[in-house]
């Protein structure tokens, strides 16, 4: 399973909005198309949207456009996620002959860093586990971060049931998190997010696993929203709370998770979904794409290069 | 606001199905019709079920059907909520010339239980109040029981804001109690269900409130899927939990919350939405349309005699 394919000249990405319905793949040929893309949600997911971006530079010299007006619109996209700024930041200082190369490079490296959690993270894991979001192939280059935890200890042999929260408002969980595992035959649940603390209540949950937009230094991860509200369940019900963390999505310039900036998205993704209104058009919404963990409700954060405890600043 | 109408004949029951899109009147004149409206989810909240199982029962009796077999039939209709027996055992030893008159008399009493609520506990109310499914005048005879308490308090010129969680699967929040707000002029915002550790992490919340299906004897109460989550998230917040508890939901022959039977619903509640798919239809689904929350995590029962403390042996 696969998302985003480079195709020389133009970026292809799998409108990940239509899934499960459809899998239609919209091809861009501009950087300007690609901003659009990552805002509009075509592509999400925090190393994705890095992926996305790096590609979109280099369509943007394709283009002959301005690279710091291309890269300033692309890192406006989407505010929370860092590794969109650390892909513009890593492809800056190179030549415009390089960039394509270094997009596919970073593009390469994400998977093996997703292997490598998996590797670290996959033997945390028996039973069953409650993911959030999307955090597979589908938000990554390849094989996940969190989901790639779960992938690597399938992989291996390792009896477990993942507990997909559907994950409103964008159904992540409902639409991509299941349609991932039940390609590769992972046992998988499908709940509300408001059945979470059932769900461990009634013994069913043996660890909670979740991505990453953001980690400040002091170890506060913004994610998903609904990501907060799973580590608070999971410390009342003495669970553990594993966040899988490329490096890449760590920032350092950002002292605590009160820093981090979340974005808030407009009201018609809760009063409306597929075109359907579900609640009254002029009702008063809040609708903030992520949350902030504390730290101090992590018990790991699984990185690439090994489990993690924050605060991290000793390791860095 | 109403949800329910007995036309002597007839019971007419407003299909809360497709609100808010439409302002559709089913019209039931027998009772395994009746039977079939509240399994099916036309009427909905523990004091209307109990409501339109009485008039079930006048139809019953209009109908010459046997009345053991009618009863057992809008019993096995949803079994959780206790409301439903009740009613049923209120009406089971009196003769069937005077089960109309009692059905009106349980509707008519409903409204006024709810005001009680309303009167005891709007006085706790202040800023902003999380309130989960719907409580309003479309689960009762009228008024409200948590979100009673919330008519009451506004009415009292109280300065308060309501956030509705959506409450997934079935929408109440979302579907139902933002409309009951938005026509009294109530202050309303719509989250998800996963926003709500946000809202209280961000300072937005003061309160909890909840309605319930069935409180066993120590004080755990069946309510909603996803209220136990709430009552979790408001003790890490330091925040109160209220239930608007009328007695008829008191179960005294249920010693605790393990005892309660919690209903499980149909898969495609969570696979599709307004008939459009928003998962894929083979993936495995829980769909428990209830949780128990334990009284230790419930700051005060509000009933129509005032404010109780479980256990509540000493006051039974």
């Amino acid at each position: 399973m696969n998302a985003i394919r480079w195709e020389g000249d133009a970026l292809a990405l799998l409108d990940q909005r239509r899934l499960p319905a459809e899998q239609s793949w919209l091809r861009l040929d501009t950087s300007q198309a690609v901003a659009r893309a990552i805002q509009d949600m075509v592509v999400r997911g925090a190393p994705a949207i890095a992926i996305t971006a790096a590609y979109g530079m280099a369509l943007a010299i394709a283009e002959g456009r301005d690279r710091t007006e291309a890269s300033t619109a692309l890192l406006a996209a989407r505010p929370t996620a860092v590794n969109l700024r650390w892909a513009l930041e890593r492809l800056a200082p190179l030549p415009d002959a390089e960039i394509e190369a270094e997009a596919v490079r970073i593009h390469t490296e994400d998977r093996a860093i997703n292997e490598a959690i998996g590797r670290h993270g996959g033997p945390l894991l028996t039973g069953g586990v409650l993911h959030v979001c999307n955090t597979g192939a589908l938000a990554t280059g390849g094989h996940g971060t969190a989901l790639g935890m779960v992938r690597s200890a399938h992989a291996a042999g390792r009896e477990l049931r993942v507990y997909a929260v559907e994950t409103r408002p964008y159904l992540q969980g409902a639409r991509l998190t299941t349609v991932e595992c039940l390609a590769e035959g992972i046992p998988c649940t499908l709940i509300t997010d408001s059945m979470a603390a059932a769900a461990m209540a009634a013994g069913r949950i043996q660890a909670v696993i979740a991505g990453c937009d953001r980690v400040a230094a002091n170890g506060d991860v913004a994610n998903k929203i609904g990501t907060y509200s799973l580590a608070v369940l999971a410390r009342h019900h003495g669970l553990p709370f594993y966040v899988a963390m490329p490096t890449s999505t760590l920032d350092r310039r950002c002292p605590t998770g009160a820093d981090i900036p979340i974005e808030e998205r407009p009201p018609r993704e809760l009063t409306h979904l597929a075109g359907v209104p579900i609640a009254p058009a002029e009702v008063d919404v809040w609708n903030p794409a992520f949350d902030v963990t504390p730290a101090a409700l992590i018990t790991a954060w699984v990185t690439e290069h090994g489990l993690w405890q924050a605060p991290f600043s000793p390791l860095l």
